[in-house]
């Protein structure tokens, strides 16, 4: 027989009485401009620059001679670390390919690994909001731009550099650690990499989680917002974006959407059975039409791209001071969709583009995809398509124009200009030539779901355009 | 102004109110046992009894020197065919393996080519119909079974072997000529072929079909029927059903099964980065622990399986004669998912399973997929897990039990068992071995129509386990 007890009642708890779908929860991140607790954009804007003035970083090109850690094999003349890791730079051949040059070799980046781009999430104050990085790239134009929370490839995490560990790493390594909104093994620039992929990763954790200096927690609105800023949002940043399941398939999934997914899927596969593309590694000596100076290795019209040697300083890496080489493209690219609107759907024509480094040979790539430079003196009837229409649309049909960079840590000021145009029912009613087709964009955020579908720049006008759908 | 016409009316067009999705459509015949107008599974059996006797086919293995059109290469001791097309047999050095053999070389499959498994549909008095054909397999230990419309290599339909045309190949090659209701990039054995990949695809038709004799229009229920007895439905066919879509994933797809996909496609990425596994193409005469004699290729302990050497003839194929080395595999193999359905939604205990010609290295297989002989002699601990468990099972446990016959175009009588034993939440509620994890079968099916999710066995087992859900 006890005594009176003070009875404690456990805290009341508010829960909504129905709990808040995913889906519903990005909408509600992309329709919030300030994140609770540490502001809007403007506060943003404030701790890029202070990030910028706190932390060292420099990039200086270099003769291959001066590339410490990095030497061309005797046998070979690929360009490899020492370590053994990282990546490699290698000869690619490349046969059967459409167009007015079907056969050529060039360099190509060969990393046989897995990197992982993940994002961490969680709920503040009841919005859900990410995790991302003021990362400072070796390559970027303008030193620093919004990354995703980790950023890395095996070797930098098995930590082969004998620097610090990653942070956040674990929340993408242990599973259980979160729960996961997304995991997709997605494709890099097909052009450069050698069947490159990346998990892309979004977890959400309910933990503590310290934030460091580098780190800010932004909302989906925001990072909206901050991708209508030239070269403010990475690459990573945005193909892991574009994986965010903003939308519940089960309101995009009809019985006709279900038809319209297999349709899609047959003619990718139909891409696939046509194309005759071969590609295979060879040593990067044997590449033909390319030539090694001192400090590059360059084409011997100075088309696409070079290869160059660069010395790194960083006061906030996990070492402060490296040599790698980078990729320098020749000129601005144009990576452009259009768009059309007058359907009732968002559509998008979108290009199954084969490129010599796509994993699967043939992936969905934007309408336009292209350096112009590098077509410069060719006829009109071998520029590319499309390209045209987009250089000379009229100012109120530009949807979305905003200049990108490619990845700093692979790419030497990589700038793209990345359009979303608007056309008329006209263009959306003639027949598209072969290898273009129009989809509905929530299609496509569907199949973004799934790798092997979406190349990454095709991605980063996902991410960029997830404000319209 | 003109005269009095007679007013032609077009004639009654009975409707329904509501079009019915392809799921409803796919449901129905899943639950109709009659193809209208040509009968039930008597007349089925009946017409395999004719084709079997109005067709002649025999399959004599002979020594690898009077094996017609192949010879061992002299630097690499492959087995290769004079047109350099069809296949290879090659070696396979496999490294970094889990389990108590870490490395071991094997012959291998060797096919870069992507084949089509095409099942052409059609509506037949409102029921949704698919044209199977009476395949004579030189491998088959039954000669005849049931096969998708077409089952073509690319080497095939280019008629490298200079026979007649492959029947209804346009359906499948020729974009539009149908409806799309599936078309996915599948994977084959990943034990026997180094990354050989298929599409699947079921296309339906409006247009009238002629139906040569050794094919013939069944119902889904019919299949599944066939499905329940012994070397009926070959493995093409199976894997194509695989895809039919049975469910709307409109149904499927809530917010708890979206986050369920993101969960396994993490589970699954997580198993690749874990696996260390590295499998490449070696010469075949550099293969260790095998002997090649007169006539088969054979593992030193007579484990695994025997490549041999046969000669076919047959009355109703594109060429009526030719010579082809088979896999033999030693014993009969055990196929099998757990199910459980204590928890409302059908589950199975799937296994990340990493094999050396697997495309992406890991795939979600069955609960159980060996060849006990094969384990034979070896302690409790290196067993396969589960073997037991679905060798013990009560009769009353046992919800699914036939044998099913690999395709028997490249395996020379390989009789598999194929199992689904349902367990009580006792063993579900156990946390499973690393590898291992529950899954909604509804999930699999939504999986299913994505490649590089699921492997050959798995998809079987799924075929026949769609009257499940």
């Amino acid at each position: 027989m006890r005594g009176a007890a003070t009875v404690v009642l456990p805290p009341a708890v508010h829960e909504p009485l129905t709990p808040r779908g995913t889906a519903e929860r990005c909408l509600e991140s992309a329709r919030t401009s300030t994140t609770p607790g540490t502001g809007g954009l403007p506060e943003i804007r404030q701790w890029l620059e202070e990030r910028a003035r706190v932390n060292e970083f420099t990039t200086t090109p270099v003769p291959f001679a001066q590339l410490d850690g990095w030497r061309f094999t005797d046998d070979t003349g690929d360009l490899v670390h020492r370590s053994g890791g990282f990546f490699r730079i290698r000869g690619l051949d490349v046969s059967g390919a459409d167009g007015p040059v079907p056969h050529w070799s060039q360099p190509v980046i060969d990393q046989p690994e897995v990197g992982v781009l993940g994002m961490l999430a969680k709920e503040i104050d009841g919005v859900l909001c990410l995790l991302v990085q003021a990362k400072m790239e070796p390559g970027n134009i303008n030193v620093l731009q919004l990354s995703p929370t980790v950023q890395a490839t095996r070797s930098n995490f098995l930590r082969l550099h004998g620097g610090a560990a990653t942070r956040y790493l674990e929340y993408f390594t242990e599973p259980g650690r979160g729960r996961v909104l997304a995991d997709v093994l997605h494709s890099e620039q097909g052009g450069s990499f050698y069947r490159k992929r990346n998990r892309n990763i979004i977890v959400e954790t309910d933990e503590d989680v310290v934030v460091h200096d580098d780190y800010r927690w932004v909302t989906v609105g925001q990072l909206h917002a901050l991708l209508r800023e030239d070269n403010m949002v990475n690459m990573d940043a945005r193909t892991v974006l574009s994986c965010l399941p903003l939308s519940a398939p089960a309101a995009a999934f009809d019985d006709a959407a279900q038809s319209e997914t297999a349709a899609i899927q047959s003619w990718l596969n139909n891409a696939k059975s046509r194309s005759s593309l071969v590609s295979r590694l060879v040593p990067l000596a044997s590449v033909d039409r390319w030539r090694r100076s001192e400090d590059a290795i360059s084409h011997e019209e100075n088309r696409y791209f070079q290869v160059i040697g660069t010395m790194v300083r960083a006061s906030n890496r996990e070492v402060t001071s490296w040599g790698q080489p980078l990729i320098a493209p020749r000129g601005r690219g144009v990576v452009a969709f259009l768009v059309c609107r007058t359907r009732g759907d968002v559509e998008v024509l979108v290009h199954a583009r084969a490129e010599g480094g796509t994993p699967d040979v043939v992936e969905l790539g934007p309408t336009v995809q292209c350096v112009p430079d590098n077509f410069h003196g060719l006829p009109a009837g071998q520029q590319p398509r499309y390209l045209d229409l987009v250089r000379e649309a009229a100012p109120g049909d530009i949807l979305y124009d905003t200049l990108l960079s490619e990845e700093g840590g692979r790419f030497y000021q990589a700038e793209n200009r990345y359009l979303a145009v608007g056309v008329d029912d006209e263009v959306r009613s003639s027949t598209p030539p072969p290898g273009f087709r129009w989809m509905a964009l929530r299609q496509l955020y569907a199949l973004v779901r799934h790798g092997g579908y979406l190349n990454v720049e095709a991605r980063s006008l996902l991410a960029c355009l997830q404000p319209m759908v």
